[in-house]
C-alpha cells in the first residue's frame, strides 16, 4: 500500500473528553495533541469543529448478498414460517434483474456513510447458489478492500447436513478466502446438532478460521447448544474465535438461571451477536456484560426478501437496542455504544481498533456534546474518516 | 383569518397512487387534478417532483412541558421507579435556568419539521406547579395557532384524589382553555378507582369535554380499569370522547380473551394509544384494529427528566411499532402508517383530516414509492405544508 499523506484534525473531543487535535499519517493515528498545537505542514486539515470523534462502527452481523438495496421498493411476499421465508428468498433472487454488485455495493457505500468501516457479512452457502454469493461478495471485498474491513462468513442457510453438497460448497468458499465458518441452528434446522457442531468446528480447526454460528432455536434446546458450543470451543482450543448469533435462548430464562454459563462463556471468549429485537426474546446484554461475556450487534437482513426493514446505521442499531432493555442513563446509552464498536471490534478480533495512537486512523466525527448524546440524537451530520482520509460526509459516499 | 394565495402541489402521489396536481386554497384542499393540468395563474408552485404526498403526521400522545430540548444533555439522574422519577423531575424542573418556551417552542418547531402538524400535549397539572405549566403551553398554542392543532390535556402527574388542590388546579386548567380531562392511574397511584374516574368523567361531562386517561396499571388490574372507564364512557355519553393512553394491561392477554373488551372498546369509540415501547407489554394493536377498535401513538416523552430517548418523528415512530410486532407486509406497515395518521386523527377527533377535496392544506411530501418504503425510509427529505404554504423542508423550519 502506498503510503498516505498526513491528515491533522483539528478540535474533536474523542469520546466527548477535552478537545485535541488528532494526527493521522500512513492510515493510522500518529498522535493526540492538546487542541491548536498540531503543526499543519505539509498535512490535509480537517476542521473537527469541537465535534464528538469516535472510531468507527462495528457491523458484526449483516447479509449483504441478499439484500435488495437500491432496486424499487419489492412488497414482502414471505409466507409465515422460516421455511417460508427460505424458499420465498430463493425465488425472489433467482432470476432477480439486478446483480448483486449493484444491490450490495451501494448498501456497503451507504453504511460506510453512515460511519461502519468494519463488517462481517454472512454469505448464503448452498446448493441453490452454488459459489455465486461467495464469489460476488468475494469481488466486492476486494472493490471495498481499500476502505473497509469485510469478513465474510460461509454460512449454511438451508442446513448443512440435511443439504447434502453444501459441506463441499462451504469447504470451497474457504478455499477462495471465505474468513470464517457459519453454521445454523445444529438442532432446529439440521436435526443432528452434535455431527452439525462437529464438521463446522473440524472445518474451522482445519482451515485456522474462526467459527460464527446462527443459533435461533428457542429455550432450553438453544440452551443446550451453547452449552455444546462451549463444549466444543474449549475442546477444539477455540477460545476467542466463536461468536453465537442471535441466541434467542438466553432471552428464555432469569439472569441468576444463566450466571454459569455466562461465566463459561466468558472464559472461553464465546461472543454473543444480538440484534436486540423488539418481538422476541433477546440475550440479556447487560447482564451478560457484567459477567464478562463479549456481545456485539449488527444490521442482519437490511431491505431483502426476509424483511424490508433495516437502515444499516449502527448508532441507530445502539439506540434500538437502548429501546429494547429501557436504557436511559449515561452509562447504559455508553453500554450500547460499546457494543456497536469495541464489542465488535472483540468479536471480529479486530486488530488496532480504536482512538490511541497506533490504532487504524478509522474515525467518525459528528455533533454531539458525548456518546450517550450520539446514541439518541444519530445526527446525520457524519464525516467518516478511512484510513486517515475523508471518504464520507452527511450520509454522501465521497470515494469515486 | 386572512385568506391564504393558492398554491399548487404539482407531481405528487397521494398515498402512493397515481400522479396528480393538487390544488390548494385558503388553507384547504380545492382540487386533485391529473399531472400537469393545473393552471399555475396566480399561484405558488411546488415542484412535487413525483414525490409521495402524505397527509401531516398525528403526534397523539406527547409531553411538551416536561421537555429538555434544546439545552445541553443533562444524564439521566432518575431512580428506578416511578416515583424515583416523578420526585427526579420536580428536582430538575423546579429551577432549570431555561424558560419552558425555549425548550418547548424548538421541539415543537422540530416536530413540524418531521412533519406532524396535529398534537396533543398532556400538561403536568399538580400543586408543585400550580398553574404555571398550563399557562406557559397555552402561551405556546397561541404562538404556533396559526400552523398547527395543539390539544392541551390537563393530567394529574401526582395523582388526583391523594393530591389535594390538584382537582382545582384542573378545573382552572380547564377554565383557561385546556381541551381534555387528562387521568392517571385510577387504582395504582390514585388508590380510589371509582372516585377517580366519577371525578374526571364530571369535569369532562360539565366542561363538554374529552378525557384522555395514562393508565399504566398492569395485567388483570389494568383490564379491570379499562372495563370501569367503558362502563362510565356509557352511562355518561362520551361515546368517541376517551383516549386510553399506554394500556400496557391489554399486553398481557391473549387475543382471544381480550375479544369481549376489544369490541366494547369499538363500540363506544374508546382509542388507544400506544408507542409501542419495546421493553414492556404493549397492546396487540393488529388485533384491537381488526375488532375495530381505534389506536394512535405518541412519542411521550421526548428528551426529559424521564429518559433522554426521543426524536420527535411520527414516521420513526411507526416504524418502531412494526419493529415491536415484527410487522413487514405491506399492508402491515400501512397500518402502522395510519395509527400515526387517520388512526390519531380519530382518536383527537380532527375535522378535516385527509387527503380529500375540502380536507385541511396540512401535508407532508417525501421521497418514497409508497406508504410502506416511506415508514421504512423515513427520509429527512421532508417537505412540510401547513395550511397551503411550505413550513419546513429538509428538517429546517422555515417560518421566521
Amino acid at each position: 500500500m502506498k503510503p498516505m499523506p498526513s491528515t491533522v484534525i483539528r478540535n474533536v473531543r474523542p469520546l466527548g473528553g477535552a478537545a485535541v487535535d488528532v494526527v493521522l499519517h500512513d492510515g493510522r493515528i500518529s498522535a493526540l495533541l492538546p487542541a491548536g498545537s498540531a503543526a499543519p505542514e505539509l498535512a490535509t486539515l480537517v476542521d473537527g469543529q469541537g465535534q464528538l470523534l469516535l472510531p468507527a462502527l462495528v457491523e458484526s452481523h449483516v447479509h449483504f448478498d441478499k439484500t435488495l438495496w437500491a432496486t424499487p421498493w419489492r412488497p414482502n411476499s414471505a409466507g409465515p414460517t422460516r421455511n417460508h421465508r427460505i424458499s420465498n428468498e430463493h425465488t425472489v433472487l433467482k432470476d432477480f434483474q439486478v446483480p448483486m454488485a449493484e444491490r450490495a455495493g451501494p448498501l456497503i457505500e451507504h453504511c460506510i456513510a453512515q460511519g461502519s468501516l468494519y463488517f462481517r457479512s454472512h454469505l448464503d452457502t448452498q446448493t441453490v447458489w452454488g459459489l455465486k454469493h461467495v464469489q460476488e461478495m468475494l469481488a466486492l471485498r476486494e472493490k471495498y478492500r481499500h476502505l473497509i474491513e469485510l469478513q465474510l462468513v460461509a454460512f449454511p442457510q438451508g442446513g448443512l447436513l440435511i443439504a447434502p453438497g453444501t459441506l463441499a460448497l462451504m469447504e470451497q468458499a474457504l478455499e477462495l478466502g471465505v474468513d470464517v465458518v457459519g453454521g445454523i441452528d445444529p438442532a432446529g434446522i439440521d436435526r443432528d446438532p452434535i455431527r452439525h457442531l462437529e464438521k463446522i468446528f473440524e472445518l474451522a480447526t482445519r482451515y485456522r478460521r474462526g467459527i460464527d454460528i446462527h443459533l435461533h432455536d428457542l429455550g432450553e434446546l438453544g440452551r443446550w447448544e451453547i452449552e455444546r458450543i462451549a463444549d466444543m470451543t474449549e475442546a477444539m482450543g477455540l477460545q476467542g474465535q466463536v461468536v453465537i448469533s442471535h441466541a434467542y435462548s438466553l432471552g428464555a430464562f432469569a439472569p441468576a438461571e444463566l450466571m454459569p454459563l455466562a461465566d463459561r462463556l466468558a472464559a472461553l471468549g464465546i461472543s454473543i451477536m444480538s440484534c436486540a429485537p423488539p418481538n422476541v426474546s433477546v440475550p440479556p446484554v447487560a447482564m451478560l456484560r457484567s459477567r464478562g461475556v463479549n456481545v456485539c450487534s449488527g444490521s442482519d437482513g437490511i431491505r431483502d426478501a426476509w424483511s424490508p426493514m433495516g437502515s444499516g446505521d449502527m448508532l441507530e442499531r445502539a439506540m434500538l437496542m437502548a429501546l429494547r432493555f429501557g436504557w436511559s442513563k449515561d452509562e447504559e446509552l455508553e453500554m450500547a455504544f460499546d457494543v456497536v464498536s469495541q464489542g465488535g471490534a472483540r468479536a471480529l478480533n479486530l486488530q488496532a481498533y480504536g482512538l490511541d495512537v497506533g490504532c487504524q486512523a478509522n474515525l467518525l466525527l459528528l455533533p454531539a456534546e458525548n456518546i450517550a448524546e450520539a446514541v439518541v440524537n444519530r445526527s446525520p451530520q457524519r464525516t467518516v474518516i478511512s484510513r486517515g482520509q475523508v471518504v464520507a460526509k452527511d450520509g454522501i459516499f465521497l470515494v469515486a
